[in-house]
């Protein structure tokens, strides 16, 4: 048996950068520029003008599999992947039409991973791991382990775990484990 | 917080019968029909005398969708999810071009299931809950729940797990808890 810890790690708004994408399918749809600090604390699925536009976005096909990657996310995810048994728990069954794309999305973007790791779920109560990065608090809550929350604008007033501002701080935090 | 225990349920082999579903496609390729007798006991991915027919077999378009369920297994189900947090947890990611068909195949007849309560994953290490149902040892033996082996052609010779002999014995084996 390795002594290995392993870590959960979410897709939506923590390896991917999901408000961007709301953003340029927005700007896509209406020409309106939003910026980020506008939306700072706003609730993730109804943050846009039209309330229903988010989810409108969500089921266009294409939507899960063109996600921008967030930065650093690619060279801090193989670094832990070194030292860590990582795993990516993605809650798509919400999404069922996203299930391929999500999978060819990590496939594409982490070919260091394999099929191993992936984990698409809806309620993460049944993740057993050691940490979760996650952005949701909903997911957070139900966490056995170390639950670290991984900032969005959806969430920045959330308070009562541990913030990782971007992927830099994630390396920071796992460097002395 | 609910007291109720978690079972987390394998799909291939335990709800639904993939012996019977390789043994027809045997028959539709090769005119030949090999019984369930003649293969207890022999490796599940290479039991049929062409040695990659399973894998081939997998592969095709409608494999998993169409594959029978297990008798008892619904009405079983339906039961134990009113008293226990059912969970559904296939290895889906092994055999990514599945991942829609199993989500039809459940939304089909397991109406009464919703999302919340599916896991397609690869490795089954990271799943926490208080009973795993499942054919393969290799998911049981990093369980740290009660492992309960499902009976299936290719296990009939493994000990050292409660063994359900179908649906019925499922459905003992909890009337007590």
């Amino acid at each position: 048996m390795t002594t290995k810890k392993t870590i959960a790690i979410d897709m939506d708004g923590v390896l991917a950068n999901n408000m961007q994408h709301y953003l340029d399918y927005h700007f896509n749809e209406t020409g309106e520029r939003i910026s980020a600090a506008d939306i700072q604390g706003l609730p993730e699925i109804s943050f846009l003008p039209d309330p229903n536009a988010v989810r409108r976005h969500l089921q266009q096909p294409g939507f899960f599999r063109t996600l921008p990657i967030n930065p650093d996310a690619q060279e801090v995810v193989r670094d832990l992947n070194e030292r860590f048994h990582v795993f990516i728990v993605s809650a798509a069954m919400e999404f069922p039409w996203s299930l391929n794309e999500k999978y060819e999305w990590l496939a594409e973007h982490f070919p260091f991973l394999n099929w191993l790791q992936f984990v698409f779920c809806g309620d993460k109560s049944i993740i057993k791991a050691d940490y979760l990065i996650d952005d949701h608090v909903k997911n957070l809550q139900t966490f056995e382990g170390e639950p670290l929350i991984f900032s969005c604008f959806h969430n920045i007033n959330e308070s009562g775990y541990e913030r990782m501002a971007d992927w830099k701080a994630v390396a920071q935090y796992f460097s002395g484990k």
